[in-house]
């Protein structure tokens, strides 16, 4: 052992985020909000008290993926199978739309009388960074407003889902385009998608049978939440390690196959303690430790601005106009639309891969820092309002 | 994040902690040996399926300090005040006993016929590597059989933190009469120790009193068990990084300072979930993972099976004897004496600084490591036969 500092970590983290959470309450924002600023404030954006270290990623990752996996046990499937292919349509939509405002905020600031040849792509690589929803946020936005399940929420959810799987299919089409090797390259990430859903629905089925089983016989045992936090672990790890698809969408997945259990509420209870007593604070505060504010410069920061501001508009517009189109009243429509505002680390990771593929300069890291903070932090606050009114 | 291996690991570990200990059980052996098991099958001594990471390392310092932080989150004052002469007795006769035959059995070993001048010396640092219980195994054990705050779990528990004081002094003593530097080095431990519990009696007063005032406000909300982790975490970070005593002894004086809470069994619901889903079955299991037999000749073979022969039968002696003499029932004093034989990374970590002090073979470590594995599958055994006859 190396030394204990990590608990000094976690006590500053953990408390650092009850208190601000509990301060964003008293303002009427959700607490979310709160935990992400206590990382901010924690971290090397203000004080510098604590830095990011791959411990605190990693559990910020269990964190996440236990916020997914309890948004999947909580499904209503039948509200599921009802907004299914509306929730599709608002993916592909809300995919398209801010991929062609993100293309063209970027043509707009660094396109006009450059000589790159790249420049389109390069755009277009833009935009693809800020298709992808990450939905955690949103779902624990809800889960406090207590609107996770009901038809928006299930909407939100299946389509950000969805959106995961059409951004992957968009990012290799995007690098194919630079690469060359264009249409193997997207056969088989297609293949992979498929195979995955073929492979997790499949699986599902059979974990779904000897579960119930197991619930059956020992219900309200330990060994009912350890089996399925560890399914839930396990399927996160397949879905990114073999099949190029987010951990979370796995966790998510792994808490549908279980979600009809007659053990539901015994599973999600035992993993929501462990979620909210370690955890989820430490994704949200993750979140603020991300940031710091040392390489901007004032072309930087307004390109940022400008960014962060389309990459909120096109989800509104796109999913929210799109569901408003496929029939949602005016105002869930306008719910769903800010739902699906919030980004995370499935932009980081898209812009890596930008970066490694020569589509995306290291300075726009801080844009996309910029705008997951923001997104994570306006979110749930609009949230919250328009649930309010 | 570099990847999702960590993922695996943890399902697999829990998955297979939950299933070794429930074979355990079956077999009328504690949960926590089929966890220790689990360990060693998908750890590099057998399977070799998971290696030991940084970040289960980290996992497994979390769990037993969850463990400590319980064990003394529910003692019993009075209980504990009326025992805690004895349990100091008990403590140093303990320690006492162990130096004298580690050093007996290394100079039987290696000391006939030597010509190094520090032979006497090394023979006692053996002595005090196996002079330390790390009483978490004993404290789950003890916990499984519903016998953690009666007279005789008590004394263990008391005794096991004493000794850990005791265990640093020692240490200090053997180093520094290698090191020259004697009295100086012994005066600033001496020194540290007092202060670290005047700062934790100190400190205790006053968290105690702020934690009453909030839990009679805000009883049974989620801050009240957070807040107490953070401290519980807090102090073990101060007690190793500013004083050199244990962690888990500091996290153990943390549930003691809470434990007269009227939330108190509320606080140890929520830890104790966290600590089973997760981070307990991690340290049981990271024990098994520390083990393989990569480096053994017979000579070290032999003498490791007789170093730990000696390190158990020394803690039954002398604790036990110890523990009779002061008027404890016969049956009462073996209880004792088994309940101390386990040893942990405290004699992991005495070993690396008899290394570094140029008093210890590097070989000796699997010895240690042998002890630490051996122990902790025998003493929970043992210790569930006393009880149950």
């Amino acid at each position: 052992m190396d030394g204990v500092k990590f608990l000094l970590d976690l006590s500053v983290l953990l408390l650092g985020a009850k208190v601000f959470g509990l301060l964003a309450k008293r303002i009427g924002v959700p607490e979310v909000v709160g935990q992400i600023v206590a990382g901010l404030v924690f971290g090397p954006a203000l004080l510098g008290f604590i830095q990011e270290t791959e411990f605190l990623e990693q559990m910020a990752e269990i964190g996440v993926m236990m916020i997914m996996f309890e948004a999947g046990l909580n499904t209503d499937l039948k509200e599921m199978r009802r907004t299914g292919v509306k929730a599709a349509g608002i993916a592909l939509v809300g995919v398209i739309v801010p991929m062609i405002m993100g293309a063209a905020v970027y043509l707009l600031f660094y396109g006009i009388g450059s000589s790159d040849g790249d420049v389109i792509l390069r755009g277009l690589f833009i935009g693809t960074i800020i298709s992808a929803t990450s939905v955690s946020i949103t779902v624990a936005a809800l889960q406090e407003l207590g609107r996770l399940n009901d038809t928006v929420g299930t909407a939100i959810t299946g389509a950000a889902i969805i959106d995961d799987v059409i951004g992957i299919v968009a990012l290799t089409v995007v690098i194919s385009m630079k690469g060359g090797n264009g249409a193997s390259g997207i056969g088989s990430v297609l293949l992979k998608v498929v195979l995955f859903f073929v492979l997790a629905i499949g699986s599902g089925v059979v974990i779904n049978k000897g579960m119930h089983f197991l619930d059956e016989r020992f219900p309200h045992t330990r060994r009912i939440p350890i089996a399925s936090l560890c399914y839930c672990f396990l399927l996160g790890y397949v879905a990114e390690t073999y099949f190029g698809i987010a951990d979370i969408t796995g966790a998510y997945l792994a808490g549908v196959v279980l979600c009809n259990l007659s053990d539901r509420d015994y599973i999600n209870e035992k993993v929501s303690i462990s979620s909210y007593m370690v955890f989820a604070p430490l994704f949200f505060t993750g979140i603020g430790l991300k940031t710091s504010f040392s390489t901007v410069n004032a072309r930087l920061l307004i390109f940022s601005i400008l960014f962060t501001a389309v990459a909120l508009a096109a989800k509104v517009i796109g999913c929210g106009g799109c569901a408003w189109l496929m029939g949602f009243k005016r105002k869930d429509a306008l719910k769903i639309g800010i739902g699906m505002m919030s980004r995370g680390e499935v932009a980081l990771i898209t812009a890596q891969k930008g970066l490694a593929a020569g589509l995306l300069d290291a300075d726009f890291f801080t844009s996309v820092i910029l705008l997951i903070v923001i997104s994570s932090i306006v979110t749930p606050i609009l949230l919250k309002r328009v649930y309010q009114n």
